[in-house]
């Protein structure tokens, strides 16, 4: 493809772009197609002779189109967000034209520095305590990764490495794997399906605590469990949230995954209360802050234990400035990685912290416009106390109600919502989701979801 | 950033990108800054109001582009090519569009089902064994993963998970810990620092076995090592790379990141032989098939494996199809994921099996006029059979004056090279890296080598 076809090209995907985000209300957001039904509609086999784009462009709707499920349209409710927005998707036509693989700082020095001091910015944005900040003249310091279940895993890995070191201090004659089989990781049993998965794949046990009436993991429940622990000649050495850590030497990790994003409000600072007392902290901009997947923010006082992990210096990877900027390659998992804060960059620009938090109030204000509405019907209830975007509600009665709601609410193809359950209560999520999103919105969401209930209802009635 | 906007930003970014690109050969390779260069180019904070997109575009020359080390100029043969092409970049703005995270098949049926199709035309491409595709009605296909890496990690934690569940089998009373510090696997000590790594975060034994002398790892050696550990009382599991694992069922892991996109073309496939004795197969077509980064093709056969050791299925991420898809989020690390097929489906079709056929073969023809000049000139030598588009190459004599050779090339500025050693011989590297590059590139490359040398050379003997 030659540069004119490319400009063709681009420029015609542009329009198609903004004519496809800016009319998303009134696409069905879950797709009816069943499971191969993409298979029949293309060929084969790749095509021996290039084709011309304009037949690419128009397979798009025919072939993609009818099968995605759209994220960002208003009627989008399940899971959590995830962020898209213009700027971030410009910045990375730019990476992609770029295209360096920044595991060093020479690899391309822009690529290692943009993201130096972007981490900075957000980091000031969230008001993190200076250590995390490389602007302090610390060690500590932001990264890029690529989701929070990364992180997750990097911080994990980073606390075995501490503590392996640690232990060997103590005890010079235990080997690895003796260590190793000791370790014992801490998290809240409601915490995110990738802790579980972090735990699995670092090989070490994580025990999930129970928390108390409100989800939230006591310091006394984890102090016991760690004095237990040690009892039983353990080694303590990695919580996923707390309070108790320093008192035990333990690697505190604290992922705000979602939650993150609000920070950027002072009024939201007081849920991270205490996170001068981490030794990490992680929230995805690729959620709820506008940029687009893959964009997870990870901030580390002591860099240097996953550093020390990770290290492994082949020759063709050494350069003359090692030391004097970080080589990102030893601070993740993969060795390659794209110029990712070009996104951060524009967004943070285009937007300006003024709008970025007005986006984030919105979000949160609709979702307390959509619990009023739900009190307000005596026949539901809203199970757990709304924060932020999020609305865990359900009809009054048992599981198998609230089950067949969901089925309804998502076969009549308006909305889509996913469920979640805590002991045993299962309940519907209605997470505000799109850019696009306006209280008028939230009120068709309600209205559908209303009218679901009263076939259910109805139905029901009728059968009794 | 309304949708108005969004078109004009867009289309100046695209005049931007192809002016930027097809001007590359022009621009100095490698950056001539220090650490520490970007920060006093840019406020210490994100701004509270938000900028206008000429703001932004105003400051990339400014800011970034004088920072950057241009992958794709011609001038460039520094660790490996990784792909760009128009087709990708467009594909990717597509995909930052939707921005589904694609780890469910509910989560975006066509997210899914074109990354299961086109893993199929891509594995017919390479004529990888049936066993591989979605196709064959079989349980093994293929997914795409960030970096070989994350490959290699995956198909070792499958190959750990399968050892660990065959070895229960046989001895239900050892516990979990107790086989994995029995777990060892082997690669040869020339693979790629990744392997070590995977064996660090994978929390297992790896050995690195000594290669023959066309640095292969030989079958013999492979299978003296495992027989050693069997008597050791150690459970071989994971082989990077050799021929003797059927015998004594270990995972054999077929790491091509680099040479796979090679064997599209049939007179390479001979690299490949064997391939029907993995359990794995994994190359990276941002590397060398004009997909942009990230997209590392892997094959399973049985992707069970993979899926049973990362399985963590939470009720938000259940759907009623089940099983009739891949749910990809079992299949990798992270949780999240973008519409990588796309990319692949773009460049397949936009470029054509043909053109990529004679991409590949022009960059190895390329090498081999390289390796051609650098022969005909007596005081080089050619250190490694050019089989690909890389050539290892040294002045004839110690590896001090080939690094004091290295430092100058990359002092002069002109092109830039990294270097790399093999049994203790330090050698030079050139790979052929841009889609832009031409023979007369490679000449005026080697001009640039030859001068570099003739300088150091007149010195030395000025100071002898």
């Amino acid at each position: 493809m030659e540069a004119k076809e490319f400009k063709d090209f681009a420029k015609a995907m542009t329009d198609y772009i903004a004519e496809y985000l800016e009319n998303l209300r009134d696409r069905q957001v879950v797709p009816s197609v069943k499971p191969g039904y993409l298979r029949p509609l293309v060929p084969e086999q790749a095509p021996e002779k290039a084709e011309p784009w304009t037949a690419v462009m128009a397979d798009i709707e025919r072939v993609v189109m009818s099968g995605v499920t759209h994220w960002h349209s208003p009627r989008f409710h399940a899971y959590f967000p995830t962020a898209n927005s213009y700027p971030a998707i410009v910045a990375d036509m730019l990476s992609g034209a770029i295209a360096c693989i920044g595991f060093s700082w020479i690899a391309s020095p822009a690529c290692t520095e943009l993201e130096v001091v972007m981490m900075d910015w957000l980091g000031q944005m969230l008001g993190l305590p200076e250590e995390f900040l490389a602007r302090s003249g610390g060690e500590g310091g932001g990264v890029i990764q690529g989701t929070a279940s990364e992180a997750t895993l990097v911080a994990l890995l980073g606390a075995k490495s501490r503590a392996i070191h640690r232990t060997k201090e103590q005890h010079p004659d235990w080997s690895d794997v003796e260590i190793l089989s000791k370790l014992v990781g801490y998290c809240n049993k409601q915490a995110h399906s990738s802790v579980e998965r972090a735990g699995l794949l670092g090989g070490v046990k994580l025990r999930s605590l129970k928390p108390d009436n409100k989800r939230r993991l006591r310091g006394e429940t984890l102090k016991e469990a760690i004095e237990e622990d040690l009892k039983n000649g353990l080694i303590p050495f990695y919580v996923k949230i707390g309070d108790v850590c320093r008192e035990f030497d333990v690697w505190l990790h604290i992922d705000a995954a979602y939650a993150g994003s609000a920070f950027i409000c002072p009024e939201y600072r007081y849920l991270m209360k205490g996170i001068e007392k981490a030794d990490s902290f992680n929230f995805n901009p690729h959620k709820w802050l506008l940029v687009n997947f893959d964009c997870s923010a990870l901030w580390l006082k002591q860099p240097r234990w996953i550093v020390d992990a990770f290290n492994v210096d082949p020759l063709y990877l050494k350069h003359d400035q090692q030391g004097a900027a970080p080589d990102y390659r030893h601070w993740q998992i993969p060795l390659g990685r794209r110029f990712r804060s070009l996104k951060l960059w524009f967004v943070l620009r285009l937007y300006g912290v003024e709008n970025l938090q007005k986006y984030i109030r919105g979000h949160i204000d609709m979702a307390h416009l959509f619990e009023k509405l739900c009190l307000s019907d005596p026949r539901f209830e809203v199970v757990e106390e709304v924060v932020m975007g999020l609305v865990c509600f359900r009809l009054k009665g048992d599981n198998e109600t609230n089950e067949a709601l969901l089925r309804r609410i998502n076969g009549r193809g308006k909305i889509h919502l996913v469920p979640s359950k805590i002991d045993d209560t299962y309940f519907l999520r209605l997470a505000v989701c799109s850019r696009y999103t306006v209280d008028n919105d939230i009120h068709i969401s309600w209205e559908e979801i209303k009218a679901s209930a009263d076939e259910l209802l109805a139905e029901k009635k009728t059968h009794a």
